[in-house]
């Protein structure tokens, strides 16, 4: 029996739903410290970029880039980080990271520095329906 | 006066050529903590993934892709991870990092954990060797 996509349950408890693109589900981390999305293609059993065939990976670093841009529109960063790790949660997943001068954890990753900080609900909801409405065109 | 590509001095300093690949350098970190190539696109003015065209974008990925395959080739990694974080050198660059369960930083990120550990030149010499061959056909 082949394999089925499913959402790794860490990511799903860690991130919120901002949109369905042709490969990827682009979810909102619920870490109110950096304006945070994660890039998720939605095939199973992939760890590593290099796991994709190279016809996926072009799509899927497409939407990366895609992601990346509405990001960068939305708030303005200094910097995008974006990178595979994986050490933790193993499903293939794509951190896009808006980073600026004034964030917390800069000049250093973001990953592990600091407790996430939980979104106010409203300020949430709203920035997902920005982000969201920059990527349906 | 149209600018023009040159290695970041840190970069230069922190790493040694692997290879050319046809749009990017090749090279491998000076620390021997962990088996570390990095990827730059031989072209001015980059930070951001974003800031390449399309074109660029796919061809740089295509060579990171390899790259990766390359270093799990080399050493069995259990992970590999692969980043442009560039929050310390602007200049547009890559990671590619091969990460075991046994190493000093797992699960965490590598960056910031550790000094640097430099190779003894001979071990550096040939992992440098055995990774060119791995990349020049």
């Amino acid at each position: 029996m082949p394999s089925t996509y499913r959402l790794d349950p860490r990511l799903e408890a860690d991130s919120v739903p901002v949109i369905e693109l042709p490969l990827s589900s682009v979810r909102l981390s619920r870490d109110a410290n950096y304006p945070w999305l994660i890039v998720v293609p939605r095939l199973p059993d992939l760890a590593d970029l290099t796991d994709l065939t190279d016809y996926d990976r072009r799509w899927a670093m497409d939407e990366v880039a895609r992601v990346g841009r509405a990001l960068q529109a939305e708030t303005g960063a200094h910097k995008l980080n974006i990178a595979n790790l994986g050490n933790m949660v193993r499903q293939l997943h794509i951190h896009v990271i808006a980073r600026f001068e004034t964030d917390p954890a800069w000049p250093g990753p973001v990953w592990g520095k600091l407790p996430s900080r939980p979104y106010e609900p409203a300020a949430e909801a709203d920035l997902v329906a920005r982000l969201r409405g920059r990527l349906q065109d």
